[in-house]
């Protein structure tokens, strides 16, 4: 392929509707990316409707704002617009379980989405078999004890047939540095393999994230359609594989993720292509 | 659990949209099942709004209702009924293919999917580098010479980086008897094993198939919730699985790939619980 | 098949030497079974040369040798008549490391395997990159933090492309009860899936197990053939499997992993097949 | 790493026995590479034992010799040099299997391997119930008819519980040009996807093949220890992988599977390290 690369500028013009990856797009870890928030505001101000559709549900999109309030400008981006991975497991539990009492793995700010449910939030460490709880959800890979919740989690999970729900899908995540950490979809991957069974699974690259945002933009224009939304975002095998099966055009940034020296050799061994590449929502 | 079965008369009346399998509910190898015609009927007169969601790209919608002519009371179902993985590939194609000509797996008859997204449809075994195919699609398991176009396909994927689409992601299918043959979704995993790629698959336990059919119940009558719509289907790993996920209830039937004898067994192990179980939709 | 069982002491008749799983054959959670002692001692007073073959890296040989003692007859196996998994991974790390120092994951008497190669034990933990490891094992579930040490462990191999070792191929072991917990080939697993790698493995079912307790037993006499040989396990997937790829006969026995209920149906479902099935070693 | 090459005729002065893999070695689709007779020639005169340690069941042992065959130096290798991983599933055949008929999949002569065990070979189209096959043997590609026959392999498994051995690990193989097949082992996962078993297989990297040979030169020179032995391959992923896991040193060539410029990054990106790597063995 011709790895020629665009300003996000100038392509973002013939998209009504714009989602951004959080992670390697807008934020990394020491925050807010310099130059962002002007972008966010500029695009808000053009008359673009954007949204953040993350895998992420370790705390509440309320929560999650606090990471987009700029100085200056102020608060960036209402809770409305973050699409988390958390909100499709809190609408799974709330039309598949109803009632009762749920298990967790995470930290007791992401029990937000068991909350909101109408659920009462039990961490796996506290659960005894009196509680019956009704499923169990991985939220986060932080605020318990790997050794001994996910061996208890195990343990649970046999012995009742609880559903398991996975609020984020991927099995690594970048901190500071070069470094990575297993992310809790890895946790996830490793207690399937385990037990021979399969969880219901929430986030990026299923198509479900990709259309709960849609719903949303359409819910605040019915005249949208797939052709008028871009997902924006930095890693082929989450942002890119999903948006395009879910049939919306894609740009693949090198801010994060995807260095401009691999990302020819990634597309081409993965076959996964993006509309655009671009270096940065910056350009 | 407590494997109690339901008569299905009696729990479909809570449901104003059902969505049917067709493969094992509503047929088997000998065509429709007894009885089934009468049902469907009787459904549609109480004013349930009715969809076969199935995984088959292997002829058109309008083909499909060949199998759902009854001798005496004609047609029991119209193709706006049939929600087929292979619309899902064609608004793919549709939308992120857009123009050319696009190389393919299966059948002639599966060709439809291709050319009603406007596309040219080639065989694998005649497409020549002069082509410049923009995407393969594999559609069915027969029509083609598996030795000489399964690895002409590989060839053609690593010289150039297209998209690959899998338009029904079984991995395996039932025949006469007792017996099953590789479907397509199991050459297509062959195939990314070797390349080391993944493909964009349409087809249950996804959720876009069931969230396509549920635009067109909503579509249809736009009161309609997703409390308002059961699957009914005799796989748990694709059938309930995906429908579970997207959030509507569900009935396993004993009709068709799970026996009465193997049903609780596969519901303990796999963790995938529908809300009901039915022998079958004529009780 | 017809699931038949034999009586033991009448097969073990037929072979020379026998090689015994360790736990589920010879030990369960509350130690050796009882009436084992007494027949690995008539065993042994019958000329049989007898091994135990087991997938356990988490202490020496002669460590290992003190669950074989019994209050009145003393010890029942030497440490040469164990061959673990750890074994194999000091072989491994003796003639391709050879010098210098190892990080490990396990309990600090796991370190047993990297000493005596030669080696300097480090645990993960304490590395820094100044220490300049030349390898990574695997050695036990037990003995570290896992939030902590299996990150670290992770950027360890990222940074550096030190082979890493696994000694125990186990993903989870039967603890207390019915309880199951994460074996280190499980956790192995998950960090090659977050990694794209495959590590080095040493324990059954792989060959290698049988090929050095087979050696054992020809340096012991070398008319040993094959057909002498009886591999006795509870585990179709790693035991039989392992023993027949190796080519030797083999027997499963009910007292551990395979209940006698799920045996037939086990095996007919795997294809994994023993040449005889005994209740235990004490018919 | 620093991946600085070595001279070949300067490393294998170190050792007594040398192991090498055929496709990419010694050979490429347009027969034996110019020089490598020589090579050869050169080193048994100078006292190395040499064996080609091959993952092919296409054919005997005898009839592979005829492709090192050299116009004026006539034979170069006997077939007692070649170790093929069909040579490890005769074996397993005969210990194993013993009696009877065993269907396979394969060209006709890839039916030595069975008959040569003194068991008799029928191809998987022309088997009836009747047969009473006592186990099926995947033996190559070619030679049947794909679409037909494996899914009549499918079901002659489905209904039996006979074993199913694979005597070539390979996913791929390279044909002319820049292009690739399916191997037999590809054909294998594939149906142990569909069957949800696993097959037993023979082949680099496990690491009976090497065993297999290190006995074959152990017989030849008993003085001969593993640290004497040398494995020759151009693939990462079986040749020095499995000869790592046994335990001998590896010299990665160039003049096959992987490239000089490749060569850097795939050590890396996989952990798997030769001892060596030589731009071929004619430097």
């Amino acid at each position: 392929m011709n790895l020629s690369t665009h300003a996000f500028s100038q392509i973002v013009k013939h998209y009504k509707v714009v989602f951004f990856d959080a992670y390697g797009v807008l934020k990394n870890s020491r925050g807010i990316i310099s130059g962002v928030a002007e972008t966010l505001l500029w695009l808000t101000r053009a008359g673009h409707d954007i949204y953040v559709v993350t895998n992420d549900a370790s705390k509440s999109p309320d929560a999650m704002t606090q990471s987009y309030v700029h100085p200056e400008y102020g608060s960036l981006l209402s809770a409305s617009r973050i699409i988390s991975s958390g909100l499709l497991a809190k609408d799974f539990l709330r039309s598949k379980v109803r009632t009762g009492r749920v298990a967790y793995l995470g930290k007791p700010g992401s029990a937000f989405y068991i909350k909101s449910a109408g659920l009462e939030a039990l961490p796996v460490g506290s659960v005894t078999p009196a509680d019956g709880v009704s499923a169990l959800v991985m939220l986060d890979d932080e605020g318990f004890d790997w050794f001994g919740d996910l061996n208890r989690a195990l343990n649970l999970i046999r012995s009742t047939n609880i559903p398991v729900v996975v609020a984020n899908t991927d099995i690594s995540y970048p901190v500071s540095g070069n470094e990575i950490a297993v992310a809790v979809g890895g946790l996830a991957s490793m207690m399937e393999m385990v037990l021979g069974r399969r969880f219901i699974r929430f986030g990026k690259p299923d198509t479900m994230m990709f259309s709960y945002a849609f719903a949303c933009a359409c819910a605040n224009d019915p005249s949208v359609a797939k052709s008028d939304v871009l997902m924006v975002g930095d890693t082929l095998t989450t942002d890119i594989y999903g948006a395009n099966a879910f049939g919306i055009d894609t740009a693949l940034v090198l801010s994060g993720n995807t260095s401009a020296s691999s990302a020819e050799v990634q597309i081409s061994a993965s076959g996964i292509v993006p509309t655009y590449v671009c270096e940065s929502i910056l350009t």
